[in-house]
């Protein structure tokens, strides 16, 4: 029934586990965090749908980051977990009680993973916890949650992350290093195209008042996100349209496709369509002297990159696992990744989000602040 | 010094004539012209430029068509033609005196392939001499000469053919008969890229009175065109973005990148980048059963065509070869090519480009009417 799940696995036709001894990071060629040898960051999942599983699943190949804890309000479902990853009762909350958690000395950070409209409250309510939050994408609904969960995460003194997992991913991360030394000279524009085609109509990224949005805030974040990160610049402007075949599936504020396109500061130019009908997963960068292509660029799947010169060629890995370990250098050994994945940077995505609705809205330009 | 000629010339790694017996039309599957048995077209180039000099070329390979007289400026480029192509001296004229062809009944037609803002007077005269004409895109520099155009030729009783080559390619046909079998389902969405660096400053294409613009002119058409042919439909809005990062080498009003976007009225969306500094030939089509890519979409070389489902393999063929072929049957045979490339079909195209050029000034979405 899950259409997306199965669409994005179908990307995944194979992958390699890179076991090698030793230190965190080398799966990723060195190019995301440094280093990191302290202890594993024990994690407590909130959500156990179809991601947070994944997640779980993913985390059973890290060094440095381990499952030790689960919220949900499904028993059936603790129940489950407790056995499969050997969770002691004592780490397992509802989502009444878990603010207990503060009181539990076994568990570092929770990891959000529960439908977007949720993510504000409960990011709020972790922090209050004094737990580290990662809060998967996308961070809020708007702008304005997102400022209020950094500023309550900066006053209880955690961790704030978003789980941007393509941060991690090696291939994307060598054509980040790759544009850095000028390989593609002056940054031109950018494509990215990010959608597929969903199945049932019932579920919660359908539904306005869980999702927020439609396909913009599930996979457009990725192209606006992949904008950023490939031409390695802010925004200053964006523009958008919308457009709807089927509003019995795609009701009021759940977008099926859009097209938006993001000006830069020298000029480039971003061209870029979001869509729940449609099946795309492509990121061109051009460049004066060169281009890199992803392709695709953001399935769960093996990423596959190439340049004018030649196909980059990085193993698949994982990205949860590659993720889960490097943000255990982050939280717990203040290390820094190649591209930010702290709630600043889920902020600017959900400032281009609140733009491009209000420029379908308006049908004008929107200028951007970042 | 023509990078524009040496980029489209790269494209053209290797290349097949066909040449095979009979009948007219075999080399494109059979998808353009039916068949045409009558006489050859025989033609007069006017504008012995780089492209004039192609497609000469190019026509040594026809059956029907055949170059037979020259317009030209240049006494001594008349008679390199002269020489090359044993045309006599009564078939050559030059631009004071090529009213003189409507005496001459030893050509049919006249090729205009002169810079963009002298096609309209040029075709309006050669209308008036009572020959066919055959005029280079962009047809004119708006819609209002397009249409002045068509309103000559017709009064004339003379026939008005665009050169779009691209609509005598047999992948892009391949591609265009599949949509039309519903082999991609419902249509989805666009991507068009078509660009090139350009090199040379001091060419006609970067000077505004001879342009009528920029890259939106030369090769934001193909983009244009291709979204109109491979969607289906006439789009019925579209916006548009400009940037500019070299003013210096593209002045005002001459466009170096512009991104646009076209509506449809089944809601399918193309998203679209025309560019004089990056390069770029692409085409994307999305329906709801399947894709098709053009790649490259609109270089003078092998078009690469494939679908969700195959590499689509007609071989190359010279596209002015196939182009002039077909439209000796459409000209002298009454035939139909499959997608037309008539005024009318010009027209659209200005239509469109007059809505761009006005949404980057307004910033705002435009209704189209085609």
């Amino acid at each position: 029934m899950n259409s997306r799940r199965d669409f994005l696995q179908k990307l995944t036709a194979s992958f390699v586990i890179l076991n090698l001894p030793g230190q965190v990071s080398a799966a990723t060629g060195g190019f995301t965090t440094q280093t990191y040898d302290g202890p594993a960051l024990r994690i407590a999942i909130m959500g156990l749908g179809n991601y947070g599983t994944r997640v779980a699943e993913a985390m059973q190949s890290c060094k440095k980051a381990k499952v030790v804890g689960v919220i949900s309000g499904t028993p059936a479902k603790i129940t489950e977990w407790q056995r499969k990853y050997n969770i002691p009762t004592s780490n397992c909350y509802n989502y009444e009680n878990f603010d207990d958690i503060k009181n539990n000395p076994e568990i570092d950070a929770v990891y959000v993973i529960t439908p977007n409209a949720l993510h504000h409250n409960q990011v709020l309510r972790v922090a209050k916890a004094g737990k580290h939050v990662i809060c998967e994408k996308p961070m809020g609904l708007n702008a304005k949650e997102c400022q209020e969960m950094i500023d309550a995460c900066k006053k209880a003194n955690v961790k704030l992350l978003v789980g941007y997992r393509m941060h991690f991913e090696p291939n994307t991360l060598d054509v980040i290093n790759r544009r850095n030394q000028g390989e593609f000279g002056r940054i031109l524009s950018f494509e990215g195209g990010t959608g597929f085609p969903i199945g049932d109509p019932t579920q919660w990224r359908l539904n306005k008042a869980l999702a927020g949005g439609g396909s913009l805030m599930d996979v457009g974040i990725y192209a606006i996100n992949g904008a950023r990160y490939m031409v390695g610049q802010e925004p200053v402007w964006v523009t958008a349209q919308e457009t709807k075949t089927n509003p019995a599936k795609f009701k009021e504020g759940v977008d099926e496709t859009l097209q938006f396109q993001l000006g830069f500061p020298n000029g480039a130019l971003a061209s870029c369509v979001s869509s729940y009908s449609i099946s795309l997963d492509r990121f061109l960068l051009n460049g004066e002297k060169g281009f890199a292509e992803l392709r695709p660029a953001f399935g769960y799947g093996p990423i596959k990159a190439r340049t004018n010169k030649e196909e980059l060629s990085f193993p698949h890995v994982m990205h949860q696992t590659t993720q889960m370990d490097d943000m255990a250098g982050i939280i717990l050994g203040n290390k820094r990744p190649l591209v930010p994945v702290d709630g600043e940077e889920g902020l600017k995505d959900l400032k281009i989000i609140d733009a491009i609705y209000l420029a379908v809205k308006t049908g004008k330009k929107v200028p951007l602040s970042l």
